[in-house]
């Protein structure tokens, strides 16, 4: 999406966007639509009875990753306090998803694809959070 | 928004849903509406230039607060790890723009409307997250 | 919620706002917590196999009902075109939601809640576009 | 985003996913994003007075979005009606964005961005409701 990019590069205080925050809206942006996708995918499984927390953990992780992607693009007035707490929410929620989403991986390819977007939206947070 | 408290009996594992987290969710549902509303109307105010931070402030309360509600809202297997990093994040983003809207509550009602509802979710998600 | 009509009622631009209105971002409020509620209830019902339509129906229905309230929300400078289709979107999700949640009322106390939140939302975005 | 792509392959269901759903989804996605941070940036420019139309626009744009994009990604139990009256909304705020967008592409290039974007989108949402 290097639409996004280009955005934050032509925003009036995007001069000195990090590479560490492109990368994390990036990732958010990713992870959330994996994790809506790998619900969805859960609840068509024979086994749903079995993916009951996998499915709730997805809709978690999707709605979480959404907001934090939508906070971070927001480039004026920031808060970093926000920024923090926020970011720690996103990194919980994408380890729980992925801790979750890593018991089904041999079993169901959605959920091994849904967990490596997790681990590395899970990691471009703690990236971005090392620098605030 | 009593048909939440209703929908939360009436859920299969809602039977011992406690009253701070009905008063949780239902204080972010209402603090999300708020926000949206108050963005929107500092938005078309004359000063608009001088509510930049306000705008911001309300856009990212409201996407936290929606999130935060969906999260607790869930029932089904949660993560108790996830509900507090949540429950941080909106109590953050809370305090953070009714710090913003307090600023501004003399001059545009709608900004002291938006600062009660933001502290009443904010101490909502204290008072949960003292459960915890 | 009463906190969104005096929200409405301190916009700049809020002075004429129409009591269908206020009617339908407080329908799609309700609407939008009902239906995510719905959908982890189902999930945790032992025939959750039997309700995969529901669920997906439900997060469909909380999804279109939280942007409409949002949409709806904002004052400034609306675009008619777009409150019409939004509106259209939300009355076609409610009927598709309230339709499936009939279908399990009887069995399930949730689904008749959310079914007869989902026909009051379906009614209120009716009654706004007669006016619009 | 070619992890949709491949999201929607292992997806139980997703066998026969069309080209245009996958184009659809993934339009969405990037204009969510894109709308998200164009209103952001209208809200630091000099002349957010006269930007208020284009703020308003983008965040109905960027919510409208989103759900679609989550709607169209569910391959579970999908509602036809439901898919073609969110595509409908969906092509209907990206068509006022870009419209207002267009205004202001010559002097604010995320303007001119996030007008390709909708346009883009746009033009996916009718492909989509073409097919169904």
């Amino acid at each position: 999406m290097s639409t996004i990019t280009r955005m934050l590069q032509t925003h009036p205080v995007g001069g000195d966007t990090s590479e560490a925050l492109r990368a994390c809206i990036q990732a958010c942006a990713e992870c959330a639509a994996t994790c809506t996708s790998c619900a969805d995918a859960c609840l068509a499984e024979d086994m749903v009875a079995e993916l009951r927390r996998c499915i709730r953990t997805n809709l978690d992780c999707a709605d979480v990753c959404a907001v934090t992607g939508a906070v971070l693009s927001r480039l004026t007035e920031p808060s970093a306090e926000v920024q923090r707490a926020v970011l720690q929410a996103c990194a919980a929620a994408c380890r729980a998803c992925a801790q979750e989403c890593e018991k089904h991986a041999d079993m169901h390819e959605h959920c091994r694809v849904c967990a490596d977007a997790c681990r590395r939206c899970e990691q471009a947070c703690e990236e971005l959070l090392a620098t605030l």
